[in-house]
């Protein structure tokens, strides 16, 4: 919280609208921090549904693993996140610290521990102290509110460099239901003091199996899309909660239309999300989407899109304003998947620097030079062998991610 | 080399012996770089045996290409290396380079193309100006010498910070044989201006078939085992040389159990001049050793060793001089493979900072940070699943990293 805001950050954050059925509050517990909010607790009214997407790491977090074990009931009464301590690789200690966490916040809540949904963040390895939370929980039980939801997005926030929201309101049988989303991130991963968190909310009614569905569904092309430094977290961890408030027929099948529908307003809130991390990708100072296309399938374009996002070289040229092609044929090289030199055509923006296999004819350098000043750049690859396509986002690699990351732990 | 030399390199260096039907010369052919060497060619006696292991890269270089076609054959008479243009990404114009540069060498060392091997470095995407070896190769053709290696191993340099050399001498059958190697890199890879390239001789009578087997089995412990940036390049290229001028018997199976000595002394030049490309990673403060134990296989091990080893937030940390295990634990984690939370130990040099899950209860934070200090380090992972073993070797993420490869190729 030390750097400054990324250059990359919003103008401005929107005023979410508060969700029938979700009330939050947040306090200082002081787990790490001092002088701000680190715990956040929301409480859900009955029949909330719950789906969520949790981190592939081997090496999972202890409140990951409670999450992973509570989802299949899929339904949902409280949240608790804090941030300063991820209570990873606390072994068994980190087990008593979730279960404590649990208990303390049902017991406020008026539920079962089983109910209770947990995500921590910060560093890993020490243990959590839970028993900050004896009180604290309870106190915040009795000052939940629907807005502002700025605050549960700044109490989630470890190296973060501002608050990320972002919502959606759509139609559904003629009524408006609502979908509001806080993250937090700053690199899709950063193990130490920066792992990726975000929650999500609606009112629309739809069964948990749906959820689960739409939620793993659209995490493809948004947060799985994102990458910051290739480092995957111990902790990430993204929930959906539904609590069903909006006055209209439950979605209890994807063969139901209006699941498609709602996917796809789900789908614009994780992907502004996940754009937001990546807006706040430790060092950032430039936000590149690439895209690949012309693939022979997708699963290869997404391989292919992610070698190139993830590539230090890539990422290092990126920085200092250098349209530097060459390090993309490299990458698309080392990916492994179908791909032929001289069918490769790659962009910068709207301006070709390669055609098949070499520099294009037209190659400008000092148009190309001027492109790669801008704040937001994309870099297009394709590989003219099929049909399949897929677009990461990521962020240059800067002096700024050295900083960040190559400080001392305290 | 604007850069100033790596803090990390060795103090002299050595004087490697001539070997037999080996000589070479160098000369400045202008390709990029003005008042140095930047063309090498080496003449080989008559049935010298050659082999060779290339990048995996999909987008590989003309003359990686060239060498692929030609390896099977078995013999060589010739090695022309350039520094400054990889030929890589240039298509049509990147395979006549190639062809017209084996001609001209062919007529100067008076042999056939085929039997000339290439090898280019630099910049990607730019045409090679093959016609600027005219005349220059066969001018270097009537100065062959047998000594200094220090000579060819300048000449190759790109972004190296110093050249890099390695030889061995073993008494085979009660005669001394001879290996000496060059290489250059300063990163595994860095596509645009210091991709890897490495060329070893012995005047050992090896068979291609078993020189093309040691090195394969050899590079995997050795070239394969170091990362500076996890970034393939287009042009990684090993060759070995075997003169046979050495006077002894033909080592023509494997089977043969002077192969296996052989092969030991050949490793022993790899892995030297593996770990001199490490000491010269781009920015590099830090030699690291990630030693992995206790894996499933050594597959298994090897996966896990360099996706520590590749990690950006653990390379920053050691940037940082920061004992920070608990981003070793997110390398194990997202590797994907068999690995078990608390059965994990983790130790920086003697001092074991993690066990069983959580940190060690003896972990001594003054004299971790006192070990963090040292310029090089070892990490060491074990799994405490099987007998699956790996070490892989990696330098540290600094500033410098940056400063190299975010500054615009003018």
């Amino acid at each position: 919280m030390a750097h400054p805001v990324s250059p990359l950050a919003p103008k401005t954050f929107p005023e979410l609208a508060e969700i029938a059925g979700v009330r939050f509050a947040t306090a200082e517990a002081g787990i790490r921090y001092k002088n701000r909010t680190d715990v956040l607790l929301v409480a859900f009214d009955d029949d909330t549904q719950v789906a969520g997407v949790l981190t592939r790491s081997l090496c999972p977090s202890a409140p990951v693993d409670w999450c992973r074990a509570h989802l299949p009931a899929g339904t949902a009464r409280g949240l608790v996140v804090n941030s300063g301590n991820a209570n990873a690789f606390t072994g068994k200690r980190g087990v008593e610290a979730v279960s404590l966490t649990a208990d303390m916040a049902a017991q406020a809540l008026g539920c079962a521990p089983e109910e209770v949904f947990l995500a921590s963040t910060g560093v890993i390895g020490e243990p959590l102290p839970a028993e900050k939370f004896d009180g604290v929980l309870q106190d915040m039980a009795g000052k939940l509110t629907g807005t502002p939801w700025i605050e549960p997005a700044r109490a989630i926030m470890t190296t973060d460099t501002f608050p990320k929201l972002a919502g959606a309101t759509v139609t559904l049988d003629g009524v408006e239901i609502t979908i509001s989303g806080i993250a937090k991130g700053s690199g899709m991963i950063a193990p130490d003091m920066a792992t990726m968190l975000a929650f999500v909310f609606t009112d629309a009614p739809v069964a948990a199996p749906v959820l689960q569905a739409l939620l793993a569904r659209h995490t493809a092309t948004t947060f799985n899309a994102i990458t910051v430094d290739s480092d995957t977290s111990t902790s990430d961890t993204l929930l959906a909660f539904a609590t069903g408030k909006a006055g209209v027929a439950p979605i209890e099948s994807l063969d139901d239309p209006r699941a498609e529908f709602f996917g796809e307003a789900l789908r614009g809130v994780l992907f502004e999300l996940a754009l937001l991390v990546v807006r706040d990708g430790e060092g950032a100072s430039k936000l590149v989407t690439v895209s690949v296309t012309g693939a022979t399938s997708d699963e290869s374009a997404a391989i292919i899109a992610r070698a190139i996002a993830n590539s230090p070289l890539v990422k290092t040229a990126i920085a200092g304003e250098d349209a530097n092609w060459g390090r993309v044929v490299m990458a698309v090289g080392k990916a492994g998947q179908p791909a032929e030199r001289d069918r490769l055509t790659i962009a910068f923006g709207d301006l070709v620097v390669a055609r098949e296999g070499v520099r294009a004819p037209d190659y400008d350098e000092a148009a190309t030079s001027a492109y790669m000043k801008n704040q937001e750049l994309a870099i297009t690859v394709d590989l003219g062998l099929g049909e399949g396509r897929y677009t990461a986002y990521t962020c240059d690699l800067t002096h700024g991610y050295i900083d960040i990351n190559g400080s001392y732990r305290s």
